[in-house]
């Protein structure tokens, strides 16, 4: 089983996962892998070579595993975390240990060898976002986890290994430091305050405008204002609402939309980029948080980070974000003319 | 000039670069340039493509800007701050601002193009770590700056843009985030357990034995017990000392060597392999701290960060660093038969 280590100085939780330990060639074979296509395991046919679904959307009077779905959710065949045990927590002198429990999933978002969500139907992203939120509820009730985190990987420079278009769950048993983080200093912004941070943040971007990519009633996509990637991206709920899983009918239509437009736009400009998206929404135990919105970071993947962004935390971004939103702005015009 | 501008909500400070920003595609250039290295601008013959250079160890009655040197420091033709203006920080609302006002140089660690640091004699590594502690005691006099990073980014995987060897310094003019929470982290422990977690790691690390990778009468190399990396390696001095500017002659020869250790050995496993090292000292204005310890990361760049990793902070390492000290350490011994 994996094993959860804390670094003693920073206080980061680090997941060592021993099984591939003794196979150190294996990742310069991976980075040459050239995939073959045909035996991609998220398309449908191939439902064998995963793990048994977990949860699908399928037609009526199929059975699990098998062709005639639209959407699967299957645990990494992989996994970062294991779902089985316990934590089993120790501290021997400085060093602070736990066992890697928790969960990893694969939301496999079409059964076509299709890579790249800007190609979907907003219907159809409709449908993944409330597999998100399905995962969130379901996961949630394991009284081992803490979080859960819902990302995407898309390309291999975002960390993807396949193409077909996927993402990805994983609940941990503990909060995660940069989740932490951003709780305490919207915490302490409110105390000092009065207001939400992220409240603060929609209206003085739509008051400035420069940044501001897309808006409708119900959500605002922007480039924030310290970007640390070119074409760094954030979505944000107009109305407060710290929890993900609070998300109704209209913010999922609104978010389809918008997904699909900011991915798009990147694509215009920065075609078949590698991208991260992630969903940041208040851990299971602090619901309703009057200082926190849930919100979506899109980091493209064409900057590497070096030396000094290691040794600082600092970094460096050559595309400011009032240009970026430009650019990507204009990407989606051209391709309507 | 560039900007630096402080995130409102995690308070990390981001270094927004503009003159680059007009040219989204350059990147992708970048990505598949192929160096001409005939014309490698650091090469003994090619100075006058870099700017005037700031030091250098040279024979006698040579020219600066010339060849007969050994060791050259020159400003980074594209620095991400720049040495002329003032700060002038400022807050409008909820966001702060100032200018991007640093110092960036390049250390080019010799004249011939040799591509990294394990093919060069200990003799050599230690007049280049002279030279960092020099840079160090020059820069910290300029009372604009805070903080002074010396790194190194070596092969593309790790943000390099030649292949010649160099090490970089940046001079900020804040304490980054990072180094500040390593300082309040061990602190904390030390206003608690009136010891220093620095020299608690040490004595731990030695009594456990299998993690350590090679020790002297000086120093300690290791692969850090909760290591975000595989072959993530630590070097720290055994006396304790916060600030890398103390080191003396006796230090610098062992370092020489350690250094030539773990990049040898990282490359004896994994040849070619890009890697990262950085030097973390205490800031100008801490000097002779009971709670720090100047170290040394050495991280090596063949995993790729995911959505996971940015969602969280929480890093998935493959390789438990007990097994990558004895790979790293079986590296070495084979080289010796």
């Amino acid at each position: 089983m994996a094993e959860l280590r804390k670094n003693p100085l920073t206080g980061n939780w680090v997941i060592i996962s021993c099984k591939r330990g003794k196979r150190p060639l294996s990742f310069f074979l991976e980075e040459k892998r050239n995939e073959n296509e045909e035996k991609c395991p998220f398309c449908e046919g191939n439902e064998g070579t995963t793990p048994p679904e977990v949860f699908s959307y399928r037609q009526e009077k199929t059975a699990p595993d098998t062709p005639g779905w639209w959407i699967r959710v299957v645990p990494n065949k992989f996994p970062a975390l294991s779902s089985k045990g316990q934590l089993n927590r120790q501290k021997k002198g400085i060093y602070e240990r736990m066992n890697g429990v928790g969960a990893h999933e694969v939301i496999i978002e079409t059964p076509h060898h299709v890579k790249d969500l800007f190609s979907f139907e907003p219907k159809e992203i409709e449908k993944i976002i409330w597999i998100y939120r399905r995962r969130l509820i379901a996961l949630m009730k394991d009284p081992r986890f803490e979080y859960v985190l819902i990302f995407k990987n898309k390309g291999q420079k975002a960390g993807a290994s396949f193409s077909h278009s996927h993402s990805q769950v994983i609940a941990t048993p503990l909060i995660p430091k940069d989740i932490k983080e951003k709780l305490q200093s919207s915490k302490k912004y409110f105390d000092s305050e009065k207001k939400c941070i992220f409240c603060e943040i929609i209206s003085e971007e739509i008051n400035l405008k420069k940044r501001v990519l897309w808006d409708d009633e119900n959500l605002l996509s922007f480039c924030p204002f310290a970007s640390r990637f070119p074409y760094e991206m954030c979505i944000l709920p107009k109305a407060h609402c710290s929890d993900f899983r609070k998300i109704d009918e209209s913010i999922v239509k609104s978010l389809a939309i918008m997904l699909k437009k900011c991915i798009n736009a990147l694509n215009k400009i920065l075609p078949g980029i590698s991208y991260n998206y992630i969903i940041q929404t208040s851990p299971f135990s602090k619901s309703n948080l009057k200082y926190y919105h849930w919100h979506i970071e899109i980091i493209p993947r064409f900057t590497r980070i070096a030396g000094f962004e290691w040794g600082t935390g600092i970094y460096i971004n050559h595309v400011p974000p009032e240009d970026a939103a430009k650019h990507l702005k204009k990407g989606i015009k051209r391709t309507k003319k």
